[in-house]
This record gives C-alpha cells, sequence and structure tokens, in this order.
C-alpha cells in the first residue's frame, strides 16, 4: 500500500512567494486591490514554480461510475443516465462539453466503473474497475483491491496525459451518497447535515435517503481510515479521481476542484497527504447541501459562489478564466516603473 | 432636456421569456442545477431577444476623467494618476487591458474630462468636456449644460460603436467620492454608511474623507432630482458612462456593470428610466464599501465577489466569460429528447 499513496512534499521554494508578492505589489494598482485574484495569482506562481506562470494544456477529466447503492432509491434519476450522460460528454452536449469547448479545456471521460459497455472512441478512457460498486448497505462498495486499482489506474492515467493543469469532474447517478458518508465518516459530522436532494430530491426523498445513509454508516463501523471509508462507502469515480488527484500533486500540477464529489475526493486525500491542498484551487460551491461543511472542513473557499449543483467539472470550468486571468496579470500587468505611474503618496 | 434623456421601455416579448424558460428546463441537467446560469440564460435572451442570443462583438469602455474635489485629499494618490493609468490602457499594461485582451473584448478609453492633453491614438476618444470638474464643496462639479453634454456626447459615442454587449469601467482619481454622494442623495443613506477606502485611505483618512463630502452634500440641498445631483457631485466620466448605458438600453444591448462607480451611473440611469436596469447585469460586488449598499438600492446581485476593489471595467471583465457560457449553454446544450437521456423519475 505504501507505493499507492506518493509523498506529497509541502511547497517550499526558498523566496519564491516573496518574489511572487513584490511583483503583485508592483503591478499598476493599488495595494492589494485585484482581492482574492491576488491570493490566487501567489498559490499559481507557486505550485507552478515561476513569477510568470503559464497554464498549459488543461486537462478536464469527467471521473464516471455507478453506485449499488442507486438502486434503493437515492436519487431522483435511474442508474441509466450515467451512461447516457458518458454519451452525451462524448457528443459535445452536455453543459461541460460546451464549457471545454470555450475554454479550450481537453475534455476525457474516464470509464472508471459504469454499468455499460461503450465502444472505444477518442475522448473516452476505458478503465472500468467493474460494472458499477456493491450495495453498500450489505458490504463495502469496493474490495479494498478494487479500491487500491482504481487509485492505482488513476495515476497512471494522469501520468501520461500533458498539460500542468488537472480539472476534476464526475458523473455517477447516486453518487452524493458517497460523499455524503465519506463527509460523515471523516470529518464525524451528523449524516443529515451532510445529506442533500442530489440531482432533486424532495423534503420525503432526504429524508429517506439520510435514514437509509444512517444505516449505511452503521453497516461499517470498522471503516475509520480514509482509505477504508472510501472502500466501504465508493464510489470507482471518487478512487480513480483519487488517485489522478495525487498524481498531479506529485508532479505539480494545478488541481482545480468541482463540487461535492469532487471535494469529497479531495478530503480522502488531504486526510493521507495534507499537501495535496496547497494544490488546489477550489472553483465553486455547490447548491448541494453538505459542500459548505466538507468546504469549512478543509478552510476551503471557492472562487465562484453561484448555486449550481450539477457535476460534471461545471463549477471547474466556470472558474477557470479566473486561473487564466491571474496567470496573465502576473506575466503582462506592468509595474509602476515601467508604466511612469506615480505610486500612493500615503 | 427631454431629448436628452431617452425613453426606456419594460423587456417584453410576448411568449419569449415562456419559451426561453422552457428550452432551460429541457437542457440535459437536473431541474435548475445550473443555479444563478439560469437566470443569466433568461435575461440574456430576453435582452437580445432571442432563445439562441449570441454576444457580438463586445465592447470595453473605460471613462475616464478627472475631480476638482482631489485637490482636497480625497485619494490616497495624486490626480496625475488618472492620465498617467489612461496612457497605461492604451499601452496594454492595466488590469482591464490584460483582460480585455484575454477575452476578446475591444478596448476603448474615453478621455470624458482628464487634466491633460493626450495625442489622438487608436483605442483612444477624444470626448474632453472640460479639464476635471470644478471643486464641489464650492460649486457644482459640472454645471448643468456641461453635465447634459457628457450625456450627449456618450450617447452618441455608444450610437457609433459596434456590438451587442457594453461593458462599462472607470478611471478617475476621487470618483469614489463622487459616487458616495450620489448614493448618499439618492438614497438618503448616511453619508457615512456610502464612504470607503478608495484607492486606500487608512482609517483617518477616512475620516476626513467622511467629513468633507458631509460638507459637500449640505453645499447642495436644492440638488435632490437625479441629473442635478449628478451635476452637483460629477464628474464627467459617470455622465457620459450614463449616457453610453441609456443609449445602450436603447438599442437592446446588454450592458455590464462594474463595480462602485459604474453602479453609480447605473443607480442615476435607474432612477430616470427604471427599465434600464432589466438590460444590466452586474459583474462583480467591489469591496469598496457602499457599493453592498448601492447595490441593495437597485435590487441587484453582482455575479461575483472576489474582493477586487480596482475599478476600471475589471469586474465587469472578469465575469464576462460567465455571460459566454450561458449563451453557449442556450445554443450548444442538448435537450433529454436530443440527447435519449431519461429524465427525472420523480
Amino acid at each position: 500500500m505504501h507505493d499507492l499513496i506518493p509523498t506529497i512534499p509541502p511547497l517550499d521554494q526558498p523566496g519564491l512567494g516573496e518574489a511572487l508578492q513584490r511583483r503583485i505589489d508592483n503591478k499598476t494598482k493599488p495595494l492589494g486591490s485585484l482581492g482574492r485574484l491576488e491570493a490566487l495569482m501567489l498559490r499559481l506562481g507557486l505550485i507552478l514554480g515561476s513569477e510568470t506562470p503559464e497554464l498549459q494544456a488543461p486537462q478536464m477529466m469527467v471521473f464516471a461510475g455507478d453506485h449499488g447503492l442507486a438502486a434503493r432509491g437515492v436519487s431522483a434519476y435511474p442508474s441509466d443516465v450515467t451512461w447516457q450522460m458518458v454519451e452525451n460528454f462524448l457528443a459535445g452536449g452536455a453543459a461541460v462539453s460546451v464549457l471545454a469547448r470555450q475554454h479550450g479545456l481537453t475534455l476525457t471521460v474516464v470509464d472508471a466503473g459504469v454499468r455499460h459497455d461503450f465502444a472505444p472512441r477518442e475522448g473516452l478512457a476505458l478503465c472500468k474497475i467493474a460494472p458499477g460498486t456493491a450495495d453498500s448497505l450489505e458490504q463495502p462498495a469496493m474490495s479494498e483491491a478494487q479500491c487500491a486499482q482504481a487509485i492505482s489506474v488513476g495515476r497512471q492515467l494522469l501520468a501520461k496525459t500533458p498539460g500542468n493543469a488537472l480539472l476534476l469532474g464526475e458523473m455517477g447517478i447516486g453518487n452524493t451518497s458517497s460523499a455524503a458518508l465519506l463527509l460523515a465518516r471523516l470529518t464525524r459530522a451528523p449524516i443529515e447535515q451532510c445529506t442533500g436532494r442530489g440531482t432533486g430530491l424532495d423534503d420525503a426523498g432526504v429524508q429517506r435517503k439520510t435514514a437509509l445513509l444512517r444505516q449505511v454508516l452503521a453497516a461499517h463501523p470498522q471503516a475509520k481510515e480514509p482509505l477504508q471509508a472510501l472502500a466501504a462507502f465508493g464510489g470507482f469515480e471518487i478512487a480513480m479521481m483519487l488517485g489522478a488527484m495525487l498524481q498531479a500533486a506529485l508532479e505539480g500540477r494545478v488541481i482545480v476542484v468541482d463540487g461535492f464529489i469532487a471535494s469529497s475526493a479531495v478530503l480522502v486525500a488531504a486526510q493521507l497527504q495534507p499537501a495535496v491542498l496547497e494544490r488546489c484551487v477550489f472553483g465553486h460551491q455547490s447548491d448541494e447541501s453538505g459542500h459548505a461543511l466538507m468546504l469549512q472542513a478543509m478552510n476551503a473557499e471557492p472562487l465562484l459562489q453561484l448555486g449550481l449543483r450539477l457535476g460534471e467539472g461545471s463549477g471547474a470550468a466556470l472558474a477557470w478564466p479566473l486561473l487564466e486571468s491571474a496567470c496573465r496579470i502576473l506575466r503582462e500587468m506592468a509595474s509602476f516603473e515601467s508604466a511612469g505611474v506615480s505610486s500612493s503618496s500615503s
């Protein structure tokens, strides 16, 4: 297992943080007036190891998987929607497809464990561990071996992918249940604070989902460590996303995190290797209840709050131009000296 | 005067709102799951009069002017910074220059009343009403004739500009004072709630600024109507921006509003012609105190809250990709029928 999870060192390049801050402070603007963009500039500069960082060949990876628990009615949609949406991603018709085209993100859909056989084609990575996880009320969603395999495949997939920025998306009917279970177990938050409407349950549906998830938690009292909890509660797409994220952090790439599900993978990663968080930029705070709590547990403040609750990587994609702006401002904006602008009289 | 301010009718195209909502609801996503992007889609569709709106030749106009009141020390920077920053915009080195390049916005800097003679060149519109406003503690910042002229020139400038979207920016040392005075007079809010740090005053500076602005308000008790208040408190850049905005609304263009100063022009416009607000998209909530109050007065909720307090149009430019996303999703995203995706079981 010790080869599975790489050691992620803290970001530490002597002098770079100070040099970046000086560069930011000398831009032609009042001190601090670019607000949270300035913190983003600093972070991107540190991750990419440059005072003039450049984002290259950004990759949007959408990890898809099915969930045994979905058969118990935790979602407003049937499991078949997972594979149908994969087809929609590949045909270019989903929200994330549109946003990826807009922003020049290479879109790869990863079959981590969909209950469907896909024909191979461009843009689809066939990495199925199994056709859907097991029913986590009856047994662990994944065996430990399956969980390790999913992480390992995620790492290998990322390692052979170009670029220095990874945007994380996902698709899987039932996967807000996995994320809620991970949140409850790994932060000890009450399950009712972790459980939300997902794709659109009504109040009665949320109550049934919460009661079911409480039973699932009780069924796995021994699953306390991050990887045990991940295996118990699933899913394949979360485990494979975790692997890709760990590899991206190891390679010094920027990781752009989407909503509730992608954040649950970061939650697992951060408990294994806390320095992963230093490589993450959180794109959007989802309207899915539970996400605010999850972000708080990681001390994360997303760039956008637009009330989306779609997943797919949509929140990461919408935030992407802000990362581009931060890098361009670092590279292209004039200093007081170079522009001949008077500085503050105070 | 009745020819100066055009009549802006409410947005009203029978059936279009319902058709847009149906189109949004049939996209391959859970109902409402695109959050505030869905309201944006609806608004852009209504403004541009189409179920498949397309943003064309977007114009970033940065209106610049100087302020007589600046000599009394209401800013942390000297007035010369206004013309120096105009040169910086034109040389491509300012934040808004970088963002305009990133997003393909045509940048025009408008000299509405800078205390400096500029050589004519590409990208600069020479529309100077006077080299800076008068000191509003002693007399109205502008005469009524100057104010009307600035509005009229703004309308003419916009009328000969291509495109269907106008992004509003500004530059003017001292102009947070004008915006604070307009906010206080037009909403009757206490001046201390309207006055902020501007480019970076310290606490003592804000106290001095507040005391001075209280005196300025008291010096113009008769300036109660929107255009009287605008003339009393200035500046040329705000009046010309108002003219451009009114013309843009009349022509059915989308207006993207920046921060505190641009919003003060919208505040004046909304009191003259309330339906202008229906054509506005608010880009960013500034960190300048007073902006939250001003937005509240207009029932406006900006897309971004990133803590910027720079002006220039930076907040409008940063929000721009979200408008593009909204239009592209309307045009390009598949429906449940076209993609063969099962809809909700509930």
